[in-house]
């Protein structure tokens, strides 16, 4: 029998960044960070692990694409001893990251639906486009807890909340793992609590706060089936997670049971001698990730291809680490069927990746994440009036996607060649109800005077403004928001504060549809505002679903996943706030936010009839059924977001005021009347006490029931009553509801 | 022999808030927090273990004050079974918080001195003018490292580095305990890392941040003979230093060998109910503390009192806790001698609280410790030119003063009183060597379009503009900088920036004297300013020293103790950044500080001849030693300090690119050579590793020798050989010097 070599095994734990050309062909990346030249076809022999960005480095018909995915398989498969094919993996945060893909909303809308069954059907119908084109694992869902609002990636988030985060989340994962594609979770774990929201800067936190507000969503997620975990870039008090074996092989294969792989951030592994200073070179950095738990280097062979053969002939790398990195990969590589004997690569005879039921599931997406955070009646606008739409976002396609969108991603390197997709921007969408002016104003960013003064006189000659302000999704500078575009702080980018105020002026009424990927300071403009409408980035169908909300065919029913920041707009910040973090005598900064986490308006808002639970006496290993009943006194269909808080006025630490534990969405017929039975397992009160270990406590704790984390309907005094419980990654982490 | 019953025990470990009233009597002080009414003559017969701000609660004549004290003494030793006299304690942040006594330059000045030989003698003349009024132990020094410039107690800092914090703070120390007074090290830990900046909130940060940041300053003091630690408000992930056992025991006794007492910060245990909400109650507040190792409750007796007795008597308060803390409270009765037979009250006959002496003593911490930033030449002013002095700071004497200064502490709730002491402004400074106008512009906050086109008419008509802007420090809300006013981001205050703006446009040359507690953005102005000069608070002798500045009799020499921010001044930042928190293509945020810490210039700077190492072998158990000879080649005396940090290119964590680990101030005559000779323990290269004991590892460093963070002179290559080594609260702390 054959045994494989060194260098066969360690090509197995490495991906090779290749795209398709303009021809068709497979052709290596050249990336900056990367100074080996790449020889595909010499890689070939020793087998290849992964197979990097296929789809997501150049634009290319997706149906040449796939063909040309498959020859390189066969080449693999064949110039190689063992044959085994690569995983093929791709991005797929907002769809799948290829030309004429589907481009759905972003995360933060994703959180704004409050709707898992719809995002589990999103992400089923995303893995199955991948699936059909050969592409094996999808580097999403970003499951990091916004902690920063200046942080460029807060886009990619699903919100500030672990609850929320993991619940939709996990059913993303649950979609995309039905299709048969690999959900790989990021970030494990921190970066998104970065110092200063500083892309890749150190994390500042305690073990306490790890556990209880960053790795809740990956828990959940990793129930839902996750099969693939990306490390964080970050170091977390000094120890970057690449290598960090705690993190990465105790918790996470021995306290969670995780079997899968361990894929590297792109570049993280050379980070650890470059950035980091934990190592002494490439191959130290490899041996250290290696040990850590990191299986598979991507995007590319930096520290696992030579440098990695060297450190294991040299023996300063132990082999054994290698073969468990090898074992993981193949066996994932068998699941996958690749190892079978009558594998074929996949040959899509044609391609639509943008069809009707993927356009729908976008549109219908961007329809309940929409959030319409204030209106002082001037919405739904009365048909016929003269509508001054204007503002750098007004008439942008790219306005409607996050920075790990195709056309945003990809696209932007490639000018030429349009969009792949049909994208109605904000002001095409109004002329379908009504007579609309367009101007600019100012771009998101510079701008002049004669632009501001422009919008100016056509807000004048409307009845009404639409100001549609927000961001440039990018990468690294590329964008005021995205990847590397972090903001120092968060006032509106550019001139648009100004140009807003300037709007404001002209006395009409001024309604605001932002498009961005993270909440700004609002606060100064806010109360002169007629309505103020928060989109994130809707998508492709964003443009029509916004213009329904305006109209009033839509009623909007998206809740916020993170708090719009109060004046001064300190940071950090989250809702998640001890009470010495919130509002008190002790600080002239008040940090009570403008728009709370959770808050959401609708034009047929539901009526609360009842909110009781069964008996005040809740067993600390039990449940305690909190019964909801809301009615639909409209004539239209309305949808309502119950949210759970749970207080809870004395525990071994200090703990958040309030804190998210149950949230269902509740569509309501018109003149129907639903109840909604929640179960709330004593597991969900559960924290990490001073020991370090999760625990349910008897006590009196209050379950505040309302439509946000500062609107309350009604409050459920409890008693959790019975032993003090130690609960683990067991532990019930999920309500189950019934209506 | 009488015993002690559970009541006069819990008596010795409380405070009770008194003060002298106007007539010279002592009346207790009725705090918003306090809810009891109190009965000194009632509680005088169990005795008292401490008396709480006597001179700092209203303006009071210090003799009267003192002999007042005395009375007040008198009555608990003979009313009470035991004759135990009390603690009396004070703030004494900026100098004996007494109403006449000097006002000495705040924290931050002190650190701007890089001068420990002068704060230690400033340390004592304070120690010598508390123990002449029968006060025995003060509430400083502040050891928290700044972290976060938006924190309002930033001022209250010595500044952003630990060594430098530490070798500061260590010398106030040892100059306050030589004159027979116990110091207070404050605040145990974690105070100046409050999220966002926020006064009491919560703290995010892993044990290794807090080993090799926060704490180092503390075990400096401590080793320097502080005979009090206070602990801090904040949790840390969740625990609060006031109830964490292993905090304020196993670490501060244990570990550090710590015989002295313990003293909460005001109100701190009634917060572990009323707040952070770790206790059910008083009581148990009371019992945690006592408990964790709190001895002493201040400032009065909220949960020692009655809700201590009752919990002690039921029984779910340990006795023996209660013991342990009493035996410490009499030990430093015992060594203050106040348990001695023939102890009397001190009665000073007369009192001079602001003699030449000690305000000699402040004009030379003032002339010491103010920062030339930047200059054109335009400084020093030619005699005779024509100069506006505009801005809310340049007339204004509370300008020059610290938030705990008693004239901005108590004062300023007695507008009627006198400041006590005599303060010259700058405008008033300035008149002795120019033609000066002045002009306000506008308050520090507020203010209207004519106070500013007056000021720029003042400036049209002058040579030159010398614009005063900065801070009005107060408490909670009364100021822009101080306990309680936090800054949501680091504009200058109100409508200053607008001003300076102003000023700048009148095409005068500006220099800009900032007065503040903190740095603020400077980065839109300084490329156009003439010069820029940072005074922080710089005492009652502040303005003088200023005017010999801007003269040029003062040749300046002050340095850094923290950064000024760069453009967009996210915040948190700090020098001690690992690489990936500096400038990198990884985010569009460039932390890079617009002047960095260390940074000063001087009118007549030192040339460096060399720099040197004996040899680049460094035993990890010896000491390199580095030469530096320095020539001063003007006519005038001058100063420099001569910096080195420690660069680590590999290590177990990710470390800070750049580190302090010896400072010194040299004075070199005209036409002086002279060499300094630093001696470098390998422990000063220790650092905190992955298994959480603080290491000294063999490899590479970098010694960067030089005249800030960023301006580098010479870079020696060492290698730290020999032995891994594991060192403790026992290693080497401090350099030695020799010149």
């Amino acid at each position: 029998m054959a045994r494989m070599t060194v260098r066969e095994k360690l090509a197995q734990l490495y991906g090779v960044w290749v795209g398709i050309d303009a021809g068709g062909e497979m052709a290596p990346h050249q990336h900056d960070f990367v100074d080996a030249e790449i020889d595909l076809d010499d890689l070939a022999r020793h087998g290849i692990g992964q197979l990097t960005r296929a789809f997501g480095t150049r634009p290319v018909d997706p149906a040449i694409g796939a063909r040309s995915l498959a020859r390189t398989q066969r080449q693999i498969t064949t110039s190689s001893r063992f044959g085994i094919p690569a995983v093929v993996h791709e991005e797929c945060l907002t769809g799948l990251a290829a030309w004429q893909a589907t481009v759905y909303p972003a995360p933060l809308s994703w959180g704004a639906s409050f709707d898992p069954d719809l995002v589990r059907r999103m992400g089923e119908r995303i893995g199955q486009t991948m699936r059909r084109l050969g592409v094996h694992q999808g580097l999403a869902p970003v499951l990091d807890v916004a902690r920063d609002l200046r942080w460029g990636r807060v886009e990619e988030t699903i919100g500030e909340d672990p609850y929320l985060v993991g619940t939709i989340g996990a059913a993303y994962v649950a979609g995309l793992e039905s299709a048969g594609v690999i959900a790989t979770l990021k970030h494990f774990i921190g970066y998104s609590a970065s110092r200063a929201g500083r892309n890749l800067a150190p994390v500042s936190a305690g073990p306490r706060e790890i556990a209880d507000v960053l790795l809740p969503p990956f828990e959940l997620a990793l129930r839902a089936g996750a099969r693939s975990v990306m490390n964080a870039y970050n170091d977390i008090d000094g120890v970057p997670a690449a290598a960090d074996p705690a993190l990465l092989t105790d918790l996470l294969r021995g306290t969670y049971g995780f079997t899968g792989t361990v894929v590297a951030d792109y570049f993280s592994v050379a980070f650890l001698h470059r950035l980091h200073g934990v190592a002494a070179g490439r191959g130290d950095a490899a041996g250290q990730a290696l040990a850590a738990g990191i299986d598979v280097e991507l995007p590319t062979m930096d520290c696992y291809g030579e440098p990695l053969l060297a450190a294991v002939e040299e023996g300063s790398v132990d082999a054994a680490v290698v073969d468990r990195a090898l074992e993981r990969v193949l066996r994932q590589k068998c699941e996958l069927g690749l190892l079978d004997a009558d594998w074929a690569p996949d040959v899509p005879e044609e391609v639509d990746l943008d069809d009707d039921e993927s356009r729908g599931l976008a549109r219908e997406v961007a329809e309940r994440s929409i959030v319409l955070l204030q209106n002082d009646g001037t919405l739904p606008l009365a048909p016929g009036r003269r509508v001054a739409v204007v503002g750098p976002r007004a008439d942008a396609a790219g306005a409607m996607m996050g920075c790990y969108s195709f056309p945003l991603h990809v696209g932007v390197h490639h000018p030429d060649v349009p969009f792949g997709v049909e994208v109605p921007t904000v002001a095409e969408a109004l002329r379908a109800d009504h007579d609309v002016t367009y101007a600019l104003g100012c771009p998101v960013t510079g701008g002049d005077d004669e632009g501001i003064a422009e919008a100016v006189s056509a807000v004048a000659a409307a009845d009404v403004c639409v100001a549609v302000l927000g961001d440039r999704a990018g990468l690294f500078g590329g964008g005021t928001s995205g990847e590397g575009c972090d903001a120092p702080d968060l006032r509106l980018p550019g001139r648009q504060e100004e140009l807003l105020e300037a709007l404001l002026a002209t006395g009409k009424p001024v309604i605001l549809i932002l498009l961005s990927g993270r909440p700004y300071e609002l606060s100064r403009q806010a109360g002169r505002l007629a309505a103020i409408v928060c989109g994130f980035y809707p998508g492709e169908e964003g443009g029509p679903a916004l213009a329904g909300v305006l109209s009033g065919r839509i009623n909007p029913s998206g809740r916020l996943p993170v708090g719009f920041p109060a004046a001064g707009a300190s940071q950090p910040s989250t809702y998640l706030a001890a009470p010495l973090a919130r509002r008190s005598e002790v600080s002239t900064v008040d940090p009570t936010a403008l728009f709370p986490f959770g808050h959401g308006l609708s034009y047929a808002p539901a009526t609360w009839q009842d909110v009781s639970a069964t008996g005040s006496l809740w067993p600390t290993d039990g449940t305690c059924r909190v019964r909801v009943t809301l009615r639909n006194d409209h004539d239209r269909p309305t949808s309502e977001v119950v949210q759970v808080y749970l207080h809870d006025p004395v525990a071994e630490v200090a703990r958040p005021e309030r804190q998210l534990i149950a949230a269902r969405r509740v569509d309501l017929a018109p003149g129907e009347t639903r109840v909604l039975d929640i179960g709330l397992h004593a597991d969900l009160t559960s924290y990490t006490g001073r020991a370090g270990r999760r625990l349910v406590e008897p006590g009196d704790v209050e379950l505040r029931v309302g439509t946000s984390s500062e609107q309350i309907v009604s409050t459920l005094h409890c008693t959790l009553s019975g032993p003090r419980r130690e609960v683990g990654f067991e532990r019930v982490m999920a309500p189950e509801f019934s209506s």
